[in-house]
């Protein structure tokens, strides 16, 4: 038998709606490319973007069309993904960080109509513009005032905005229409990509503000450094309106003392990004000796934040919690929030460990670890597998890649995350590597992340990675590669003095290498790809 | 273009196996019909709700079979509440309080298989069984030791859940599958069920969670004075557990003392329930000189809240939130948090009289107001006009009665609250009166919830309500009833001095008639219909 509920589509614009009607002080602060802050309100915005929706359908967008962006995070960025979703087309972002290559492999697989680009990509646009789809247009992301000379006929942004009228007639759409696209970056092959629903989108806003509600309420100053050009800024755009947090977007400058400024300028209570970010701004904080005012929480992920960059943040009296996902999954799978009885109960030693792990399930997220044979591992924080999931917010499949769609599912429909994990009685998340990263050592594995936490708590050590480097006899061992923090080299003896407190001693590392910078993926994760090639060759002592 | 995601059904037993396995400490705490009190953890209640579900199944409960309750708020109401939707069977909750007429009604017009009863009700059952649906088996809500002699045959609740596994496997339901129903108390005609669905149980759930994530967070504990008997206890029996909050059930005593003790002892932080409840409460604070330890906030629905009330709460420092929604919105349509803004810029007798309104939609529930030809109004503050809903949570009819579904919805498929209101430009709702108890005075209206609500602040009145009474010459003119507190009786003298300050002359009632209580529907709402029959002859002074 069948509720006699009405049955609405789940849509990406009614976040926009409900943000403008019910929080009309919610505040988008945006620092431009044009060099200046802009700032205006949730009401202001939804205008805009109604502005925006007609500008696209007179540009002959259709249902289903893709349009590309290639833009930092701002507030015409934020308009874009309301507009272009608005509209049933697809927003497809596109991370500037990309090689030239997988930009034009994205770009012609999406087939995109249209790019809507910052000032900043002009020059990347003027350099591979041929290369993308054929009769693709071009619209820069700025006012008539600061449109270059460019061989590239671009449309202005604010000039096809102005003029229009601010209501837009939204048409409803089915909710599983497609909404959003966005490619992995793909460390081996040609990227793949993620396509959102409307209410893949809208189920992930509800279930990221159920479980981050701390961070995401009314009043709340939220400053995404996560990108909108990548995994929806983990949400950020639709969870934040949808509660009345306030957006602070930094444009392109990521650097601590600009963030700084930023976020003591603008009050942010919360700060979201990826661990290589947090670097820069507690090296920030450590040199004016205090926080930006009002700064309350920073939320991790997208890599593991290593214990001493949580336990550095903590000691400044900012709460740190863990976030995981994927692409494919919206991005969020779980969240590191500790409950009141671990905060009652649990030493700050014990509190820091849970912090260090990626957390727990979101509503609407299922996780398995399954063995080699795919059969379900208990969860009893000791059995080990690869990570399956399972929910709304996951892909079922990659855009128009039957075959890589098929290798990424199991028989009963989990997505295959890659990664390696043991999840506890309490339902906390450690992903114990990638599975492709794992060292096999005489048949058992060495977590290449577990080794990496501990040696980043060494003063000396700025960044560091471990890799696997083939050996004759235990088929693969661990190679400690370190980027220094200063002149000072950290000698072998130090790092193992330091490891033997945690690891046992056959999953030392065998060698230490020291280089200037760890190569990184377009996400700004470490590309252990690149490492390993470097290092293929390389002879561990004997 | 459809995205590419997983199409997972919203599910009601996903939340509490979500809550089971991330929130193992939350705890649900029940004052027993056997007279102590219970208390166990959410995996508890999870583990006993897979009992239920198979004692369920050997009963022969089948897809879409109705099973009823008959119960206070606690912890085996609760665990009817998920297994019954679990085994893709509707829950229907009775409310004790209506009329025999009225039971005897739902109880055929559901064809409810199956009764669950608690101890209290035993008589009641055995006075109504032979009128209810044949072939109805009742099962008791107790354990063997409290089993009474009965000439029914009740089934033991506690002998029915022993001894079954604790795992169930959940058979996946499309979403839209039937799980609830629960029959408005009709102040006028046959009660008409609301049949909820699982994907509108759920909706609601993390809208709910949304819009008050301030009250219902892990480590909050929450009591629901609301009955699970009617309208899903606000759906507190699922908001609460998809966030970890704890749950207080009072089961059957509502007096002041008996909720100021059990939320005293249980460190309550949220108490949620109709008015009429909460003036037992305040006279316990008063007579006290304190407040229940931790308790900082109360969310006030079924009818307004006087004024008076929510000063008198913030005087004790306990935060009021106005809550409005209606059986047929699951039920909650709106809620009264201010912003940050509105605190920071509003005097304290401004936020008092947005506290008094009815607050802010919730994402997902869309409001209009239209005249009478069905024409939208502006949401001015100035317009007044009918109430239409609109949203995944809202019936699109009612459970078989084709009349009344035609009734109730408006030609764009949106539902007739039956109420009259205005909206202001920041979204607050301000319900002006039901239409059928608004005062047609010369072609004006008068609203008799404005009168009430002054003359409710007065210390001498304990309870009043204003009703139209027919006029010769004006058509209707208002008749104020007033429940004196203690033996003083206010004159009409200083009411109309009262009332003068917010309302215009011709607005104050003609006559006060004093009587010792105000007659009451079955949800606790002042019934206007049987006080307006018996003043229908009233002679107003000329």
């Amino acid at each position: 038998m069948l509720g006699q509920m009405m049955h609405r589509p789940l849509s990406i614009i009614e976040i926009l709606r409900f943000s403008a009607e019910t929080h009309p002080k919610g505040e988008i602060v945006s620092v431009r490319t044009e060099g200046d802050i802009h700032r205006y309100t949730y009401p202001d915005a939804y205008k805009r973007v109604g502005q925006l929706a007609h500008a696209l359908k007179k540009l002959g967008i259709k249902a289903g069309d893709r349009v590309a962006t290639l833009a930092w995070n701002g507030y015409r960025h934020f308009e874009l993904y309301y507009a272009i979703a608005g509209v049933g087309a697809v927003c497809h972002t596109i991370n500037p960080r990309l090689s030239a290559e997988q930009m034009i492999y994205i770009t012609q697989h999406a087939q995109d109509c249209i790019m809507c680009v910052d000032l900043t990509f002009v020059p990347l646009i003027e350099a591979l513009a041929d290369k993308f789809p054929a009769d693709m247009r071009f619209i820069l992301m700025t006012d008539r005032a600061h449109m270059p000379e460019s061989p590239i006929e671009f449309l202005c942004y604010e000039e096809l905005v102005a003029n229009e009228p601010t209501d837009f007639d939204w048409v409803e759409l089915p909710e599983d229409t497609a909404a959003g696209l966005c490619y992995t970056s793909g460390t081996t092959g040609n990227p793949k990509g993620a396509l959102y629903s409307h209410r893949s989108t809208v189920l992930h806003a509800l279930m990221v503000v159920v479980t981050l509600a701390k961070m995401l309420n009314e009043g709340a100053r939220v400053l995404p450094v996560v990108p909108l050009f990548h995994v929806n800024a983990w949400g950020l755009p639709y969870s934040a309106p949808l509660t009345g947090s306030s957006l602070i977007f930094p444009g392109a400058a990521l650097d601590g003392a600009s963030l700084f400024e930023l976020m003591a300028r603008e009050k942010v209570t919360s700060a979201w990004g990826v661990p290589t970010v947090w670097l820069g701004l507690q090296g920030e904080i450590a040199k004016r000796g205090q926080n930006p005012e009002g700064f309350s929480s920073v939320i991790v992920g997208g890599s593991a934040a290593p214990r001493s960059m949580i336990e550095s943040f903590e000691k400044c009296g900012i709460d740190v919690c863990h976030a995981w996902g994927m692409t494919e999954m919206s991005p969020i799978g779980t969240s590191g929030l500790l409950s009141s009885h671990h905060l009652e109960t649990l030493s700050h030693d014990a509190q820091i460990d849970l912090k260090s792990c990626q957390g727990r399930r979101a509503f609407g997220v299922d996780l398995k670890i399954v063995d080699e044979a795919g059969k379900p591992l208990p969860h009893d924080g000791e059995a080990i597998g690869e990570l399956y999931v399972r929910g709304n917010t996951i892909v079922s499949g990659y855009f128009e890649n039957e075959e890589a769609s098929q290798a990424a599912m199991d028989a009963e429909g989990w997505f295959g995350t890659g990664d390696v994990a043991s999840i506890d009685k309490e339902g906390f998340l450690l992903i114990q590597d990638r599975a492709k990263d794992l060292i096999k050592s005489g048949g058992e594995w060495i977590s290449s992340i577990d080794l990496e936490n501990i040696v980043m708590g060494h003063p000396d050590v700025a960044n560091c990675a471990v890799i696997a480097v083939p050996h004759p006899k235990w088929d693969e061992r661990p190679l400690l590669v370190i980027v220094p923090n200063g002149d000072k080299r950290v000698s072998k003896e130090e790092v193992d003095a330091l490891l033997l407190k945690e690891v046992a001693k056959w999953q030392l590392p065998d060698a230490i290498e020291f280089i200037d910078a760890l190569p990184m993926t377009a996400t700004g994760k470490v590309s252990k790809l690149t490492l390993r090639q470097r290092f293929k060759d390389y002879k561990l002592p004997s």
